[in-house]
């Protein structure tokens, strides 16, 4: 028998859960969710493991940081605030007094950071480090995936490639210009996800999700779940993202729609709400972008008809 | 700088964590607790990691379920009942579509066994397999290592050193007689983890934790939580432990108390609530023993006043 990668693993999970009482979230989204007296419970894990989640150069610390920030990010699409944070440790034999006390800085950073309380967890022996965190919160509207509409526009809260780019820097020594290495390595070193502006647009998203995958497996995601078609009318990127495609001969379309890693929210957002969502996260220093429109039909499509790949970061794949 | 075992790593953590509001639980029980309006939120995650935690001729299936009993065996030591699964997944890339198969069912056992509903989580590549378990569940009062009081009897829902043998058998290839073997290899195939007596055991329960760390270690942390000392009166264990030890020269007395990976709940019982324990243990198949008393002082001794040593299974130690 073959493998299986990362999404036949989750339909046989899936499978293995079988029909849900309604209390319960479908399987399928970026958090679970269960219905309380006190609201939605909202839970979310989210496992780092360093051979493939983190890139040459980065510290423990910021693996600390980016381990937890991966979680917060799911938090932000759904306009939850996560309050209690466990973390889960596998620590190799080999790691250091000093290195699991940078880990643990990076938790620190990431409390400070998304105002998070570290409430436990579990420490075991593992060959490779592996963090998983898991982040609870409440909150009466969890902004699902399956809420786009046609005519809704296309938003996202910031630019897209310039993770893949900072990947490309730091894992094959891609030449660039000394300010976007910087930027493009601040974006993989320390993901900054959106919360603050998640939870200010949580009232105008018709639907939303955390972008890490890569902006077309999120766009594919939100079309499937919603029954409606995608329509790009431009892509979101970082200007010098173009000079550093060319200078690398990179396809910057590639770099900006299937690079992933990017903690961004991408989400749906009535027109007649626009404005008023605009101004919620631009009051948290979030420049929302306008990227398409939500058409009849199935599918992603860029403004001339061409269709938009289904790809991204895959696990085991 | 030298390494750091388990428990320095968590009292790393916990300094990491500094104070937490009165509303969480502090850090240092088998679960973590979090008070809302509907009453506590009670949150575990139990990570296993195939090279450490499981047994050579163990399958997969049963590795599914055992990364689960773990889990629920915290929340049987603190009378809540556990509903909603999540389980984050490190998958090594040559794991076939059978292995990931049986340990979908390994889960679904586990669901079945403890009327769990599994609403998500994570799957990511890794080296070697991890299965991180995370439990939700709610409650009025969780039963916490701290109450215990002088005079109450120390209680124990089940033998020790059986599993510790079947690690021996199943590593080793220790000598045992049939019957023996094959409890022995059930304890540590498929730990039972003793939820429903568990949660008929609450409300007489003044304090209580889960033992797979081993009953030294339980017996330890009880009487630190408490500020109180356990004098042990006997030692639980199956009878024909007593052979396997003399047959394969081993101290009876290491493997009852220093083994672990018994999935037991070890607590203190008000003397005038024994009884009622003991019935309601029985309603659902447990014998509840009586191993010792609660008395001043600290410290865990034997009948002839010698001490037991604090020790059992640490991670990285």
């Amino acid at each position: 028998m073959g493998r299986m990668n990362e999404n036949e693993i989750i339909e046989l999970l899936t499978k293995t859960a079988g029909r849900l009482p309604s209390r319960y979230s479908k399987i399928g989204d970026d958090v679970v969710t269960m219905l309380t007296r006190h609201g939605k419970l909202v839970l979310k894990s989210d496992m780092l493991v360093m051979k493939t989640d983190v890139p040459p150069g980065m510290t423990l610390r910021q693996v600390g940081r980016k381990a937890v920030a991966m979680c917060v990010s799911d938090f932000a699409a759904k306009g939850i605030r996560p309050e209690a944070l466990m973390v889960s440790l596998g620590i190799p034999r080999d790691m250091d007094e000093s290195g699991v006390r940078s880990l643990a800085l990076g938790f620190k950073d990431a409390m400070s950071a998304w105002r998070l309380y570290l409430l436990g967890g579990d420490t075991n022996e593992a060959d490779d480090l592996v963090v998983d965190s898991i982040l609870a919160g409440f909150g009466r509207r969890v902004v699902g995936r399956d809420g786009a509409r046609e005519g809704d526009v296309v938003v996202v809260t910031g630019n897209f490639g310039t993770a893949s780019a900072g990947l490309k820097i730091a894992i094959d020594g891609a030449a660039s210009s000394k300010s976007f290495r910087k930027r493009a390595l601040r974006s993989i070193y320390l993901p900054a996800p959106r919360l603050e502006a998640g939870l200010a647009l949580r009232k105008y998203l018709s639907a939303a999700m955390d972008s890490s995958d890569g902006l077309a497996i999120c766009l594919h995601a939100l079309s499937t779940a919603s029954h409606v078609g995608i329509a790009l009318r431009e892509l979101p990127y970082d200007r010098e993202l173009e000079s550093f495609a060319s200078e690398n001969r990179l396809s910057l379309e590639d770099l900006v729609l299937y690079g992933g890693e990017e903690y961004e929210i991408v989400g749906t957002v009535p027109p007649d709400k626009l404005a008023e969502a605009r101004s919620a996260a631009s009051a948290h220093g979030c420049r929302l972008r306008v990227i398409g429109v939500v058409t009849v039909g199935r599918g992603v499509t860029m403004r001339n008809g061409r269709e938009i790949k289904n790809r991204g970061w895959v696990h085991l794949s």
